[in-house]
């Protein structure tokens, strides 16, 4: 800490809003692995990736060497709705947790979507628009990607159709209604309305529904209907690019006041959030400028990194899309209905595979009942209530700061608060009536998955 | 509009967040008429309040003279929980409008509470700590005041008892867990609790609960268990008090890009948000320096100003509380059950009653469909989902920038907009699926309850 006093939240200019995004992938010696395509297993070509995808996004997608891609102007505009995000000293919860550690939380949950996801759908409904397209098709889990599109195609006056994971469908109503205000259309998922939907429900009758699932159906009616693409909101490096408008003002602002950061976290789930939060320090890592502690925080019950495999595999369970190499639980497993919160991929972002594959990056897992702790003390103490998906973040932050309260060290950490959790009150009921538990598939459930991995040489 | 350009937020420093609530009354030459204690029709003395409320929060109630109350430290550290407010300029409604007019928002649902209600809640606990109080008692409706006073005695530890409307409790099952995950204890009224709630329901068996019932039951609760007051989020002076951060910021922020609003509109049920917004340029007008059109709006559902009458009514069902003298539909007057939003109090502020009978203000009322039109329309171009109850304020908004398009006036409009919608989706979607309708009072109904107010010489 400088001599400068360090306010509760910090808050940048506008004029500080970064104007370009950084690409990580551009100071990686190992690049990511190339997207298969699942017929040839040869990489995917910029033609095969239009069919599914925007131009310009096809082009962000398979570019490993431009460091910065100017952000539109339009897209800035958008930005500045609602950016800034600030960047909050935690003294609140330091001072609960009796730690000499500074605590530091990138929020993003201060827009209605009430997560960090509008960073990257408004990017991808820009270029969508660019392109003269019509609308775009997705799906969505918890709701906030969905959410989010919605928002940013009411905003540009696109068509949305949104596949939204039965079982949420049914569960957060309120998550459907925020759409359709956006004018968004949402169809549970799996449904009648497309081939592999008819399929699944033909072999799963009465299924609940998958984030796989739900992007088999989205990309069909996206390749299948003129005038629309398909637009994903985690996983790809296109949307890690457009997240690093995260990590770039939160590494200005600590930079203002002379802070450095000991240890990075964030919670990872496809990976857009914690591969946004730490690609300016990643990139200072990369290039020998800096080192810095990075811990992605996964669910014990949907464990890809620190169970998974570093293996090509499907992005969803109807095989359409093209493989990708990630760490993977295999694409047909679904964590255990009672997984409360979100990050429920089977699979992670191939740009973070590859780092933590390298050794650049650490990964943990936490049982969803100490995530609720974390959020509820977290909510009491710093008044915000956190989306279980960041209440991640927030458990290892805690879990870190509490061994500097031990060791006496005056740490710096800096995590990702990536959302609210308004529309998740079914799982905070669920902890306060203790009818929350803490399932971990076991080795022998997620070989047999594993043994399911397609074979690629 | 100056040379500096504004830009689309304008935040202050944390050193610019009011260090002191500027009290109207001080400058108000016909003060708002002292509350009478419902057995003698007396004054109400502070030894008789201080039975119901904090001892400090009396004080404050009872002052008519002092300007500048200075905020404690402990109040001005939670302010920067969350504060300062963004004071938004909304160039993207104006543009969708296609307006000459500015228009100005001051935002305060960017907090877990959803609303400006905050800004009283801990002020309110806050002296209930400092008086030594084990606890405290409120009522809450649409739920954004009891999540706001849980907040802050979760933040203080202090215990917080909370009477629901009970058909609130039951179709905002979500709200009333937010206040559980604060720790408050939340009750549906009326309840058999106490013997006010029990003779409500004898009276009325299945009744869904009123404002005026669930006060009545935290009242009798807050005098009866040692320890705890009662504590309330609207109408009294002392919350305009405290909410006047609301519009000393708001002015701090205009006037540092040297703006003046021509025009300050507010939402008004109890009067809260109003009161506080418009109090430093009230100031300035009742002090002859300045002049402001303000326009106070409520649901054609609940009009109190419009269609009341300025006399001393009840503040409550069981008539326990003391009586105010305000603008009022009667005690017993409850909307229709088809209103959706919040609003609902059967009176307003005496302060702005007073403000109101003497000319200093305006008012006007609008259905509640035109209500969720405006909110739709605000959402999709500004971004932000908001409440039932600011909407109100929007939709007067966007009535005086379309005056200005129509003159090709270019005024400066200023509105306050309170919180967010995120737990009003029930309501979203029923105007979503076209079953809103626009239900307003006859004069026959208006008078039957008018008839009923108590006669005060």
């Amino acid at each position: 800490m400088t001599a400068r006093e360090i306010p509760y939240k910090i808050y940048l200019d506008e004029s500080e809003i970064p104007t370009a995004w950084y690409n990580v992938r551009a100071d990686m010696k190992n690049k990511p692995a190339p997207l298969l395509n699942p017929g040839t297993h040869q990489p995917m070509t910029a033609q095969e990736l239009s069919a599914v995808f925007c131009e310009d996004l096809v082009a962000q997608e398979l570019d490993n060497d431009t460091r910065l891609f100017p952000i539109p102007q339009e897209i800035q505009d958008f930005y500045r709705m609602y950016r800034p995000s600030p960047l909050v000293r935690a003294y609140c919860l330091e001072k609960k947790l009796q730690t000499p550690a500074h605590i530091y939380y990138k929020f993003e949950g201060n827009n209605t979507s009430g997560s960090h996801k509008l960073n990257s759908a408004i990017a991808q409904a820009y270029y969508a628009k660019k392109q003269g397209l019509k609308g775009v098709t997705t799906e969505t889990g918890a709701g906030q990607w969905g959410t989010a599109l919605s928002m940013a195609c009411a905003y540009l006056g696109l068509d949305c159709k949104v596949f939204m994971v039965k079982v949420s469908y049914e569960q957060k109503p309120f998550r459907r209604e925020v759409m359709r205000t956006y004018g968004a259309s949402v169809t549970p998922s799996p449904s009648e309305t497309t081939q592999v939907g008819r399929k699944i429900l033909a072999e799963h009758p009465g299924t609940t529904g998958s984030l796989g699932c739900a992007i088999s159906e989205a990309v069909e009616v996206a390749v299948g209907t003129p005038g629309y693409r398909y637009v994903l909101g985690s996983v790809l490096n296109q949307v890690l690019l457009h997240q690093s408008v995260i990590g770039v003002e939160a590494k200005t602002a600590l930079d203002k006041y002379g802070v450095k950061p000991d240890v990075i976290i964030g919670c990872a789930g496809g990976g857009s959030n914690l591969g946004g939060l730490i690609s300016p320090f990643m990139g200072e890592k990369l290039r020998g400028e800096a080192d810095y502690r990075i811990v992605a925080v996964e669910p014990a019950s949907c464990p890809s990194l620190t169970r998974g495999v570093y293996a090509y595999d499907f992005c969803d369970t109807g095989m359409v899309c093209p493989l990708a190499k990630m760490y993977t639980l295999g694409s047909d497993f679904i964590p255990a209905p009672n997984h409360a919160g979100g990050l429920r991929y089977h699979g992670m972002s191939p740009i973070l595979s590859q780092l933590y594959d390298d050794g650049l990056m650490e990964a943990v897992s936490v049982p969803q009942t100490r995530v609720f702790e974390a959020a509820e003390l977290f909510a009491r103490t710093e008044g915000i209530l956190p989306a279980p998906e960041s209440s991640h973040a927030i458990c290892a932050a805690i879990d870190e700061a509490l061994k500097c309260k031990e060791s006496g060290e005056e740490k710096t950490i800096l995590f990702g608060l990536t959302g609210t959790g308004y529309f998740d009150m079914v799982a905070y009921e669920k902890f306060h009536d203790g009818r929350m538990d803490d399932y971990v598939p076991t080795d022998e459930e997620l070989a047999q998955f594993r043994a399911r991995l397609p074979k690629i040489d």
